[in-house]
């Protein structure tokens, strides 16, 4: 089987007061996102109406030749296990996207400011999806103890 | 500005038994997710101590010619308002992304069978996630009637 490729396009760009990335405290981090030129006003009619958002962007820091595929301790941290990469968030992952569940702030044309955003100054953003409660896990979820270790202080 | 663009991969495809996009009815559909030949099984080792998972996939069945960048109404549904693309998730969609967080209902070498995904068979996925609470809203949310109205019978 060979893998399919596409071309993914920026489509707004993060304004974010950390230039580094950094492993915690981005709860109170209050971020812009600015639609590119290509997109008006109208793309975000209604956005207001959401507390929260979702927002994929592309770790474009993130040296292709430093993605792992196969499995690695988060953070490098002895004290937890070796998981696969599609069982962790680290950002030297394959397409090195990345997530965020932020909350909307306000809606000002074509700029969005949000809180809680982990993503850095500069980052592109490649899809902006409202909130919605019906998505959330429809069961209680599960997940092992050195995650929770590791979020501890990341909001 | 000149929007930055980003070449991404198939990491795995999704195997479903519809074959069609539907709009209801995701919530009890089970699905396999198998990562391509690039990649693997140590790419999802700890993966079964999550209960949940987070997919980003490609809407690759739709049409680029039909994506939309203003606002327009949900479903075409006249009872509900138009809002921007980027205040809904309707598929066609800027990037063709989608993102749905689903049950994993077991992990076996590089399969993953889910519960609850809502895309089509043959679907390429870009990113898989694992399900961490602490991901979740910080906040209590809020979202407009129309789109509870839409997702009611989704899931």
């Amino acid at each position: 089987m060979t893998e399919r490729t596409f071309e993914v396009r920026e489509i707004a760009t993060v304004s974010s007061p950390r230039d580094v990335a950094i492993d915690d405290d981005w709860g109170a981090v209050e971020s812009l996102i600015t639609l590119v030129d290509d997109y008006p006003a109208e793309a975000l009619a209604g956005l207001d109406e959401f507390s929260h958002l979702e927002v994929i962007f592309l770790f474009d820091r993130v040296d292709p030749a430093t993605v792992t595929t196969g499995a690695r301790v988060p953070r490098n941290n002895p004290v937890w296990p070796a998981v696969g990469i599609f069982a962790q968030r680290a950002r030297n992952r394959p397409n090195r996207l990345g997530l965020c569940t932020c909350e909307v702030v306000a809606v000002d044309d074509r700029t969005i400011r949000v809180r809680g955003l982990d993503a850095i100054d500069g980052t592109p953003v490649l899809d902006l999806k409202p909130y919605l409660a019906e998505f959330a896990p429809r069961r209680a979820t599960t997940q092992p103890a050195w995650s929770h270790e590791l979020m501890a202080e990341y909001f």
